[in-house]
């Protein structure tokens, strides 16, 4: 009865990934999907993903919440970017080491497709949405939490970016802290 | 002889832009998009776009454009800013105001469709992407670059929001100066 064993989602995940990088996005199906993932049967797909395409994004509404429960639980006098840094931390260190591979073979998939990149720029839009919202109300003004929810948005894909093209032992929070603060190094040089 | 007739790509934006406000982007066919456009046929809407999808994202290509020569033909002494505000007069001036009312339409239309959503995200962010790649060429360094073509972006998609929404004689060039002077400041108070 393999289809009731735990972590059916993160296996699927798992199988989509190394799938879609064996022999291409368009060429992989549901059901060999489903197979890869230890026997599993279509159904079962569908009912932890609504198509194949979101078996890549299936984190999405999970990091929103994880960036916006941050903001919200930030201390009463964090800045704007203090509570940033406190998102991205949180939402950092819920990629533990086994995601690192995971992410680079997905960062290849994604590339490879317009309709994939084109997904991925809603999810990321819609990470940077979420967090402005947060900010906003803890009080802060519209533009001010667009930018800032925009630092927090680059500095997490760029860590992840350098965290998936790298074998060392460091984490992707270290990454988090190593680009947000460059970032801001940036920010206070541009004019 | 009216598929010969000048500003045929025009007729079939606004001719779709009509049809997608009028019944729904999805109810609504390339047949039909070419009728209303002044008794066209599909073939006619075929060698303009390739599909009903991308008749709302025409200009993507222009403008990445418009941004990244006003930037390659900055003067040598501009900051990043500057060549952003450079950018942005020279693509908000290529929006006259017969484009305001099929601008604010176009709003709608797309804030209706998840699909929509999601190419409007990726049209921002390419956007974005050539315009930091304008800005490397300039030498600018990476991180620079992409703080301020996102506050680029952000500015014209923030103008562009508030000239559709009224009604007045301001043209987006002045709603631009307004929103980038507005972001430039909130940058300078976020910390």
């Amino acid at each position: 009865m393999a289809r009731w064993e735990p972590n059916t989602r993160e296996r699927l995940v798992r199988a989509a990934v190394e799938l879609f990088a064996e022999q291409g996005y368009e060429a992989t199906t549901v059901n060999e999907i489903a197979e890869r993932a230890g026997g599993l049967t279509k159904t079962t797909f569908f009912r932890h993903f609504t198509d194949k395409r979101e078996v890549l994004f299936a984190g999405q509404e999970i990091h929103n919440r994880i960036m916006s429960e941050a903001i919200a639980e930030a201390p009463e006098s964090a800045t704007p970017l203090e509570m940033i840094g406190l998102a991205l931390d949180g939402l950092a260190s819920s990629f533990t080491e086994d995601r690192r591979d995971i992410g680079r073979r997905l960062r290849t998939v994604i590339a490879s497709s317009a309709e994939l990149r084109e997904r991925s720029a809603s999810k990321r839009a819609a990470l940077s949405a979420a967090t402005a919202q947060a900010l906003r109300a803890r009080g802060v003004s519209e533009l001010v939490a667009d930018l800032a929810a925009e630092l927090g948005a680059r500095a997490f894909y760029g860590a992840f970016d350098r965290w998936t093209s790298s074998a060392d032992a460091r984490t992707l929070v270290e990454y988090a802290h190593e680009v947000f603060g460059e970032l801001k190094t940036a920010m206070s040089s541009l004019k």
